[in-house]
């Protein structure tokens, strides 16, 4: 799709390609710029790029025949979910057609006595957790946004959670998946666990849409904890405050969510939020237990440890409506810094390092960003060893961009030399495409084997993740 | 290395490796009959398959002299760890060089602060939690047999605490791999969570060395318990022992093991470990909880369910030395149940289904099983809706092994209508290979396509799991 002859004659495919999807989906397929532009980013500072048309599917069906329809004219395929990624991932940078899967929104079923459900792929976690109500299940990953189930599949999604409850790739029991040449194939089973070949449901998730489009998932489920309590504690500095997280993971407290706050963004919360906390670095725990007694008794594990490392009282929250302020409140962490510099964009890295180099990699970190010419604010998902420093830029500043990204290049080298990744849980898309070969060296070859082995027209999300060849034209790389 | 032209010059092919190999391995590469003999089996009745060469490497890089050469030659490898395979996935069924990985058998390194730990492949689980002893971690997987890690990473292995602590898919952090044409990978990293591209650590994991040689490790390691108790309840019939596990799952008690054993079985075990256990189904548990009390809370949900569903009472083991009986009794079931029928043959079966069916599918099983002509046992890992039954066979009789087939081709059936698998733990290796098209229909193709671009001229353990082509010849399969 790279020659000057092939690429010539795009418009005329893609028109006859568009033509076909009209008849297939009628007013679901569209080239209105309006729904094109909206269908151009996710939600970060990546430049837009338009696809040429959009679809909105009701069924696997209709997504197997728009990639017959894509494979016959060689027009790319771009799947979309809630638009929250934040790597590129559904930026068309090379045009075609994107695949909104939002009108796939069904809970098909869910299974209270095996701890499992399967959804369309475009159903989202607020949704399936409100279908869940008074199932006594619920479905525990947590990324912040209101992501589709489908979205978070294909980027191995995870968040807050993760520590106790693991990742996609840890909750996603099978998949229904269209390939490039519109075969419907499933992954899995609802077995627990198989030994029945190569692990496809594993393989697909995390690839981006770029080995195929992930239209249903089967997914664990969890019991709710009968007794639950949050509570959060600042330190007088972030060496203590991760030496606590190491220590409370080592003795086996089944912290359900433990995260890192720095100082600058407890302040940022308390102007955002409206709330009074230390302007310290900060954890935010929660504990999940059979009752009332487990539950404190690990709390009270960690505080004699926090205690032992500069932290201050722990503030509790056992009351619902407390823990739900105190989580609203993390989870508007990332707005709450937006709005130190109203009118910026974020820029948000995400590197994952053992947490046994997570504080030495925090404070090399801020030891390099001193005098960097924007704000920062940093959050962890500290019990995996992920942080997030998102940089709030000047949109009109390319000076700033670029400072922006060579702090990121230095981050990225940082935790490769400690054994880390450059993405813990946001993905690749483009914005990360030029770190794995850092990070896999010739494992690369390996993922371009199986791109190529599925993908072979480099249709299927073209320029995320991988190429199929390794000498690709320059890539855009947002930089 | 199908065709009549290759096939005829394989003696002169395989004279060159074999010279190769001494000029790299000195004695460690092995002709000799006694060595070939050893590794043409694994624990199953399938039958033997000599290699024609074995070598015994030192390092990861002898491993890639030994798959170039296998390359030049186009001679085909089998890895082989601890020689405990249940489905024939060591047999060289189409000869060539066995690379033995026993003594590449150093733990590399431990990390207490991070729970994880790199072993080379030949390491054992029992070595490896000898080299922990006094660290206060493990490492928590457990199929029985004293596999060597690598083993396990290929088969995907797991056991009586995957309920719990998860298979090997959920438990490897990172591997290093040697490709077919001698190439030296690195999957996954040490950061607990990664999305920077494929998952090809799972992907390697279960692949049963069709796609590479595993030469490295990296695997969590969880802390030990705190406090630990074990106990055993007989029922009145197997629903009852289903329908406590299943309700034990669903209030979230962290049960760490759950296993059924029937009638026969426990009979089998009174024999073997003269025990005096009731001769009924009988359900073992095991709790692991941060103090006395969390365990005791735990278990009395556990008693308190079993006593609504026809459980006897509980007996109690919370003294290391009583568990340990308990387990060992446990552990020694299959031996027990060889000993039923002096100069048998075991052959064990191993489907998976969602926990709701596992009732269901048990009783079916035992009602289709009625009337057969040799004795048989059911033990299960049933917190992952997971059973064996082991049939005793005459290891002369055909007509035992033809009849104990039709068992296991209904079982499959059944598994797969319930939404399962054929096989949980135990692999594909040749023995499965013929269920894998009816468990996963055209994603066998992937599967296919996968093989063949890591694998393109099947020399890495041909005719285990999948075939690079469709049209394969007709493979053997012990039948």
């Amino acid at each position: 799709m790279t020659t000057g002859d092939f690429a010539s004659t795009y418009p005329e495919r893609l028109e006859q390609a568009a033509s076909e999807l009209r008849s297939l989906l009628g007013a679901r397929a569209s080239t209105a710029m309006a729904v094109r532009d909206h269908h151009s980013h996710g939600e970060s500072y990546h430049p837009s790029a338009l696809p040429d048309a959009v679809c909105l599917p009701h069924s696997t069906a209709e997504v197997s025949e728009i990639l017959k329809i894509s494979a016959a004219h060689e027009v790319p395929v771009v799947p979309f979910g809630a638009g929250t990624s934040v790597e590129g991932q559904v930026n068309a940078i090379r045009g075609g057609i994107t695949i909104d899967l939002r009108e796939m929104n069904k809970v098909l079923r869910v299974s209270a006595q095996d701890l499992d459900a399967t959804v369309e792929a475009g159903v989202t976690r607020l949704q399936l957790n409100k279908t869940l109500a008074n199932t006594g299940l619920t479905f525990f990953i947590d990324p912040g946004a209101d992501c589709t189930i489908g979205g978070m599949a294909s980027t191995r999604a995870s968040g807050t959670t993760a520590v106790r409850y693991g990742t996609m790739a840890d909750n996603v029991l099978g998949l229904k998946v269209v390939l490039a040449d519109g075969t419907v194939i499933k992954t899995g089973s609802r077995a627990r666990k198989s030994s029945a070949g190569y692990d496809l449901t594993r393989l697909f998730v995390g690839s981006e849409g770029t080995l195929g489009v992930i239209t249903e998932v089967t997914l664990k489920l969890h019991p709710l904890p009968e007794a639950v309590a949050a509570a959060i504690c600042a330190f007088d500095d972030l060496r203590g405050a991760v030496e606590t997280v190491i220590e409370t993971m080592q003795l086996g407290a089944s912290v359900a969510r433990i995260e890192l706050l720095d100082d600058k963004q407890m302040d940022a919360i308390n102007r955002y939020s409206k709330m009074d906390y230390p302007v310290a670095p900060t954890l935010f725990f929660e504990f999940h237990g059979l009752n009332d007694q487990h539950v404190s008794d690990q709390a009270a594990l960690a505080q004699s440890l926090a205690e032992q490392h500069g932290g201050r009282e722990f503030q509790w929250a056992t009351r619902l409506e407390d823990r739900e302020k105190l989580w609203d409140a993390r989870h508007d962490a990332y707005y709450a810094s937006l709005a130190l510099r109203p009118g910026c964009k974020g820029f948000v890295t995400d590197i994952c390092v053992p947490i046994s180099r997570l504080a030495e990699c925090i404070l090399e970190t801020q030891e390099d960003n001193l005098g960097a010419s924007f704000p920062m604010t940093l959050v962890g998902h500290v019990g995996d060893g992920n942080f997030h420093m998102a940089y709030m830029l000047n949109p009109d500043s390319e000076a700033e961009l670029n400072e922006a990204h060579r702090l990121l290049d230095r981050m990225v080298t940082r935790a490769l030399a400690m054994d880390g990744t450059c993405t813990g849980e946001h993905g690749v898309g483009y914005g990360k495409i030029r770190y794995l070969e850092q990070e896999h060296g010739p494992a690369m070859d390996v993922m371009r084997a199986i791109k190529r082995a599925l993908d072979p027209d480099n249709r299927m999300n073209p320029g995320k993740i991988v190429e199929p060849q390794k000498a690709a034209t320059a890539l855009p790389t947002g930089r």
